[in-house]
This record gives structure tokens, sequence and C-alpha cells, in this order.
């Protein structure tokens, strides 16, 4: 499995992945699970992927291949909508080769899901979930947060503390206590994990910072916020019907 | 959707289940996901189902009619562990009697899960996951508990807090703080919750406690659960690498 959020915040955007994969649990590995597509000055474009592996590096594969070519690519569409248009119907375009290769698919699920965000010149920041399908939506205001992946356990304290109005340096604690939670409640979803951090209209060279098990913040952080939440529990009130 | 459950601690067992049922979110209903069969001074048996409601709610009529009746029920069998073979068996039952019942299943899902604990005099009290296909797993000193039905969102605070040693009244604290997480977060499962404390070798009569959504005490709990950690999350550092 896989854990992945995005933000598009007032500040900026934000992206965070975790790098483990696994087809069943004998065959776990650590794969990059962001890219970065960026024309500093002009655009930042961020994929981050969750699915089949196959799948999703075949469709970041033949999108960097083709930045070198003639046509349509991520570097030279004019949207970000365009953009997440060009993901979804690359997915679409792996989908259809790899799944009827065969006579049969033989039950794999083919399928691969994309958070695409970034800014280029003249837009606003925008963030889009491109699904399977190909088709996708867009964050807004009443919804500025995607996930893809292992998305529940952590998704609780993201309801809680984040909206449009968060700082970037917020959105990126809560972020990695939204890790920590899941990477505590199930094995699929593992360390390290990248995070990306693009300040709204800066148009400057991005590249994730990678926190590891033994990142001395993330310690930090881990440790006081479970901590924290077991004297918030302590100090609540019993209550008489409990036997 | 649904969210239940169940604990075994030294102190005793606790049940808790929502009580929405939802076929699309345009056919939401109340249903009690809760039963308890009882022979006060003998044993406490207690039923929190998931799945399928028609599934589910037949199992539960076919066990308490055949209260009634000769043969094996829920208050002669000599065991926990014969009790949950018994609810396993019924499951399999009326699975095999709906699924087969029309030449298609019509994609139907009509599984259903059971959390079955209680105690019998002679034994200490137990506690058994009854899977869709009949078959069940017990609680042990290193998972004193399970979950069924929308189980993540509310799965990290159980992990933090709960162990063999907690006590009841912690642990149903620490019940309404998962409870109060996953409704939030997932339109599916929703008030009010049914709570059942059983105090080990008691083998009083039980009933359960119902919370509503006025309930001084849960809305008590919400606002100091999440006061507290939004006082938490903001006095954590923050990081120089953080844009």
């Amino acid at each position: 499995m896989t854990y992945c959020v995005a933000m598009r915040l007032d500040a900026g955007l934000l992206f965070a992945s975790d790098s483990r994969t696994n087809a069943g649990v004998d065959h776990i590995a650590t794969f990059r699970k962001m890219n970065v597509f960026e024309a500093p000055g002009e655009r930042l474009i961020v994929l981050l992927s969750a699915g089949n592996l196959a799948t999703t590096q075949s469709v970041i594969s033949l999108l960097r291949q083709r930045l070198e070519h003639e046509g349509e690519h991520l570097l030279n569409r004019r949207s970000m909508y365009d953009v997440a248009e060009l993901v979804g119907r690359t997915v679409k375009e792996i989908v259809a080769r790899d799944a009827n290769s065969q006579s049969l698919g033989q039950g794999v699920d083919f399928g691969g899901n994309f958070i695409v965000g970034g800014q280029i010149r003249g837009e606003e920041p925008r963030l889009f979930h491109v699904y399977a399908q190909g088709n996708f939506i867009e964050a807004c205001e009443d919804t500025p947060y995607f996930q893809i992946g292992e998305s529940k356990y952590g998704k609780p304290i993201i309801d809680r503390v984040i909206n449009t109005g968060t700082s970037l340096k917020e959105a990126a604690k809560c972020t990695l206590i939204s890790f920590d939670s899941t990477i505590r409640s199930n094995l699929s979803v593992g360390l390290p994990i990248d995070m990306l951090l693009y300040r709204a209209h800066s148009f400057a060279p991005a590249a994730p910072h990678r926190v590891t098990a033994d990142d001395p913040y993330f310690n930090k952080l881990r440790r006081g916020w479970g901590e924290g939440l077991k004297r918030v529990f302590a100090k609540l009130p019993d209550e008489d019907w409990f036997a």
C-alpha cells in the first residue's frame, strides 16, 4: 500500500508521500512515490502516486520521456487543468496497454491513482486528484486536501487542523502526525517520508525533503504528540455510568 | 457502514456499536447492532454485528428463536468457544440460504461479521471475531480488542491507549473518542452509540447504555479531546527546513 497527502493552502502547496510498496507481506520494497517536474521561474508540477507500481512507474516514465519529444508534455501544457488531463490520459493509455496484453487480467488490479499539483505562471496554485479511470477532480476552498492510498488512519487529524488559512509550517507538522498515526496502525505504510513545500508564486526550484527513521525533528514530533495525547486523555473526565 | 469495538481487559469486557445503516447515501436508517443474551448469575453473551443487515438480523433472529427449542443454543453451549462456533455456523446457514435463493447473487455481498464476547461460569471472560465465512479468532493478551466495520479512523487512539491492564472507565473513554474520530471522518457511522461494560466474574444483568447526540458526558469528552489535541498540536515545535 501507500500513503500520500497533498494540500492546496493560501500560503502554497504541500506534498508528502511514504515510500513502502508491497505485493504481499513478503515482498516489501522502498520506492519514491513523489516526482517533480519543473521549469524554474515558470512552473512546478508534483505528482504523487498510489496503486499498481508497474502502472504508476510507466506513467511517470512516459511523461518524463515525452518531455524530449514534440507534442504535448508536462512542461508545455498551458494550465494545471491541462496537465491533470494529460496525466489522466497517460494512465488510461498504460492501463489499456497492460491490462489487455494478456487474454485475461488474471485478477490483477492495474489501476493507479495520482495526486497532481503545482503552479504555472499566470495561474494560482492548483491541486487535482486523477483517478485510476483517468478522470479527475480539483481541490477547492471547502476541501483543500487530497489523500491517496491508506488514507483513513491519518484523516481525523487533518480534518481537525487543516483549512486553507493554515500556514505551511503548521500543515507540515499536521502531515507528519498524520503519517505517524498511519505508520503505527498499518504495516504497509513506511518511512522514509518525502515532503515538499512550495510557497505560492515563488516558482523557486523545489526539492523534496526526506524524513527518515532517525530524523530528529520527526522523532521529537512523534514523542511530543504521543505524550501530549496521553496527557489530554488522562485529564478527560470520567463518568458515573461507567461500571 | 457500521463501527463496532469490543475489548477483553483484565477488569472485564467492553462492547460498543454505532447504529447507522446505509444502502447508498439516500437510504440511511438506525438499527441497534448490539444484542445481549444472558442468564444472570451464569452467563452473559454480547453480539455486535456489521455487514449485510438482512444477514445479521436473520442470524440474531434465529439465535433468539432457537433459545425456546431443544438442541444447541446460546444459553446451553458449554463454553464461549462453543458459542462462537454456533454463531459462525448460523452465519453460514443464512448466507447459504439467501445467497443461493436466486439464480444469481446479483452482485450483493451477503456477508456479515460478528464480534462475540462474554463469560460463562467456570471460564474467564472471552472475546471472538466471527468472520463472514463462519470461522473465528479469539482476542489474546497481545491483541485485546476487535473492531468491525469502518475501523480505520478510530484505530490509532485505541492502539495508543489500550492494553489488557486498562481500566473499564479508561477503556470507555478511549472508545468514545475512537467513535468521535470515526463519526467526524465518515458519514456512514452515526450516533447513537450503544455501550456495555461488564465487570469480570460479576455475572450481573447487563444493559447497554445509549449515548445520544445530546449526551452531556459525550459532548464534554468530544470538546475536551478536540481542544486538547489543538493545544498539544500548537505546542509542538516547528522546524527549520519548513519553508
